[in-house]
């Protein structure tokens, strides 16, 4: 499969995420516990990587396997990180305002071209750095809140705690991609056992989380397995399997194209809600959506497209790779 | 001189003239008539030109001078081109209010590269389309009223007729400017010639417009010539020779850089008097504006650099042009 397609699909996925979380909600809430849907959407992804590695086994030759304790054990720490960023994210919520909150999350889009480049030791042109910087800048555009929001007169208000967590947080975003993308190339293992791995390791993670949840309110409710599936409908179906999916294109792209392609997608998903929202749900449409949406495709064409359609080179020149649009990934290795 | 460092002086100047034009206020409005300002203006660009010119006779060789009627009456056209772009600008105003106006300004910046290329058959490469789209982005980003303001709820409500007009007076703006640049660079006349005889035209013009300001009110203060200098104090006098050494640093660009150079120079004083209002007047920063410069910077560097420094060419390959610094105007010239 090309990794546009992928990713294209990952945007439309996600995207759809925001819409049918809207639409799962009733009168304005949940009338099911939002923590269970992280959780059912590992053990879909678990399944659905376990069965395909089923299928890859009875194939010959078999899939490759890394089967040892050294290499296993790397695969619950992008758990981990999320863990510890799911903690960060709520300290900085105390300190700042949701709007700030969201303004502020779009760091992590530079973050990973950072740790992307310092992590993986990919290097980027100056003008992917460039496009990197507008995709942040796009995304930060369209949020900016329009007529009689907060955002603005609080955003240079917060704080310094709140700006520190925020870097902090998107810090921590970026590691948990890089980390994955690390861990999903190191080898050529088969990518679904490596999901079996890492989505072993994320259902321990979840449920772990529910637990905890159930002591903070004293198992006022009873213990999660009991009440998992109160209050779920068919949306609310949809929403884990929508989750699940978008899982599980997330680590195709992390093994056979790279974190920039994943922030791509997900900054384009973000600006298809804000689109459907406005079709959907009769948002109004701000000047700031509009101008978000010409930074970012400018920024994903600067990023994506050959040099060579972008400024002249002399004629008898080939373009830098002629695979450019096959493996983003690749090109940018200097090791 | 270098093209950039006349941009730059632009630059500054022109960020001048909106924090001198606020100072020469009293009590929030002009003790002054403001239109005898471009009018004075005018006649101070014309005894500057007529000077450098008179000193360049007294040289040999001595400057070339076109003289004859079919080269002279090109003269008035850019004069007669801005006398329509104030009637359009003034009718767009009767159909949307001045953010959406001002929103709507930076459309010159597309509208400038358009006729760039149709018009001076200037060629660009896909990028510096890009940083072109992206400036006028930049630049309205950082107008996009952030609290309160009635910038979007406005903006896509008013009448179609606001917006043709609005895109017409960006055509007769971006026209007025490369017929500018058409005429200084037709023929290698001095520049000083050049610009007396734009600049007779513009004093001529100008004081039409006070004589029909005079008419309209039925010379009920006396004619312009009695009261031209009430109100005057010195910065109002700093206001007029202001706009006059911008008015000739513009002509020098249009001579020896071009409109895509000028444009950038009054971008960057669009921003550059924001964040001196902030510093100055303690107007509050945005996040818009931070955005806003960020974006501008990026399409800045985008449009000037050199191609090799923004991607990665095979090492034995020369930069395009050595040159590119010097002289931009050249450049690109595809005939």
């Amino acid at each position: 499969m090309r990794w546009y397609v992928v990713a294209s699909l990952l945007t439309v996925l996600t995207s759809s995420q925001g819409i049918l979380t809207t639409l799962s909600q009733s009168n304005g809430g949940y009338k099911y516990d939002y923590a269970t849907v992280p959780f059912l959407a590992e053990v879909f992804k678990l399944l659905v990587s376990s069965v395909f590695l089923w299928r890859e086994m009875q194939n010959s030759p078999p899939p490759k396997m890394t089967m040892d304790w050294k290499s296993v054990r790397l695969y619950p720490i992008p758990s981990i990180i999320y863990l510890i960023h799911n903690n960060v994210q709520f300290a900085t919520l105390t300190y700042v305002d949701t709007s700030t909150y969201q303004i502020m999350g779009n760091l992590k889009i530079v973050t990973t071209g950072i740790l992307f480049r310092l992590f993986l030791k990919r290097k980027l042109t100056n003008l992917q750095w460039m496009a990197i910087i507008l995709l942040a800048v796009g995304t930060t555009t369209s949020q900016v809140k329009g007529c009689g929001g907060a955002s603005c007169d609080s955003f240079f208000s917060s704080p310094i705690q709140g700006y520190l967590f925020g870097a902090l947080s998107a810090c921590l975003s970026a590691l948990a991609g890089v980390y994955t993308e690390f861990l999903m190339k190191k080898n050529n293992d088969s990518l679904y056992w490596q999901n079996v791995q890492l989505y072993t390791f994320g259902s321990i993670f979840n449920m772990g989380r529910l637990l905890m949840d159930d002591f903070r309110s004293g198992f006022e409710e009873g213990p999660w397995w009991q009440r998992i599936f109160n209050g779920y409908n068919m949306t609310t179906w949809l929403v884990v399997l929508n989750l699940g999916t978008t899982g599980l294109l997330v680590s195709w792209l992390m093994k056979y194209a790279d974190n920039i392609v994943k922030v791509y997608a997900t900054s384009m998903a973000m600006l298809l809600t804000m689109v459907l929202s406005v079709i959907l749900f009769n948002f109004k449409p701000t000047v700031q959506l509009f101008l978000g949406i010409i930074i970012c495709m400018m920024s994903l064409h600067m990023y994506f497209a050959r040099p060579s359609t972008l400024v002249d080179l002399p004629l008898t020149v080939k373009p830098v790779s002629e695979s450019v649009s096959e493996v983003p990934a690749e090109r940018k290795t200097d090791s």
